[in-house]
């Protein structure tokens, strides 16, 4: 069983085939590096590949909303961190922060939403077991972290000036 | 110059290097899927590798929102069909619908905002052609359809049962 210290951050190079038209990290492969740091975390949680294969067990993705601010050039590396912005017995609702070394600033934002689901002829959604949800509790950030995790998720919509 | 008709389908085959651990299309690669969805509308609407290289004028992705609705399989084809929820000078408010002939609902839908930039030292907004714009309004929903356009994109957030 994992530790209940702190996630560590997921290390992605960029590879040739993710640079765009623009010279830039395709939209898209920000939520491949992504979707591999959610494998990441799900091996830091104890949901790693023998608990999948074990119990049928997996995370299904819910819903998905991603903030691109900077550019992302093919000799960054990208870090993903990771937090816990919510969960409950069934549900992680995650925040992950793109950083490179070259900009001060995250580089993209995601939130993402996660169903814990007993795969079978009729997928259903199943309870963490209970070191993961303990896991998951102490990992949850308190209300004021939460609310510094910006920009948050929203309606996307033209706002008219 | 495109012709001011409605927007063409765009339609992809699964890969099998897309298919993850649980069986299905992996949450990253709805968003390839749809990426070059969008290139494909970009075509569509003359933003295409010709005026890119002679405006140095491309489409930024700001934001997306992703609802995974049904699981995807390999044997799938994903057909992606895109509509102008709203636009102004610079942005368009892309909605997405993604369907496979296996499920009669939509498997995912998305909304992505698009801002037209010119590519220099400093990039910055520019404002669509005129010929683009009036296509653009042409192609816009009506506030009705608009609305008919669900899951709308939103916070995410649990909400406890």
């Amino acid at each position: 069983m994992s530790s209940s210290s702190a996630l560590t951050a997921y290390c992605a190079n960029i590879e040739t085939a993710w640079i765009d038209y623009n010279g830039h990290l395709r939209d898209a492969y920000y939520g491949v590096v992504l979707s591999n740091a959610i494998d990441d975390l799900m091996d830091q949680l104890g949901l790693d590949a023998a608990y999948r294969s074990e119990t049928r067990c997996t995370l299904y993705t819910l819903e998905q909303h991603v903030y691109y601010l900077h550019e992302v050039k093919l000799s960054d590396a990208l870090i993903v961190e990771n937090l816990v912005l919510d969960c409950d017995l069934k549900r992680i609702h995650l925040g992950s922060i793109f950083r490179c070394e070259r900009v001060p600033e995250p580089v993209a934002v995601a939130e993402t939403m996660l169903l814990h689901v007993r795969q079978a002829e009729q997928p259903g959604s199943a309870p963490f077991p209970a070191a993961v949800e303990t896991r998951l509790e102490g990992l949850k950030l308190t209300a004021e972290d939460r609310g510094a995790f910006t920009p948050s998720s929203r309606k996307i919509e033209l706002k008219r000036r």
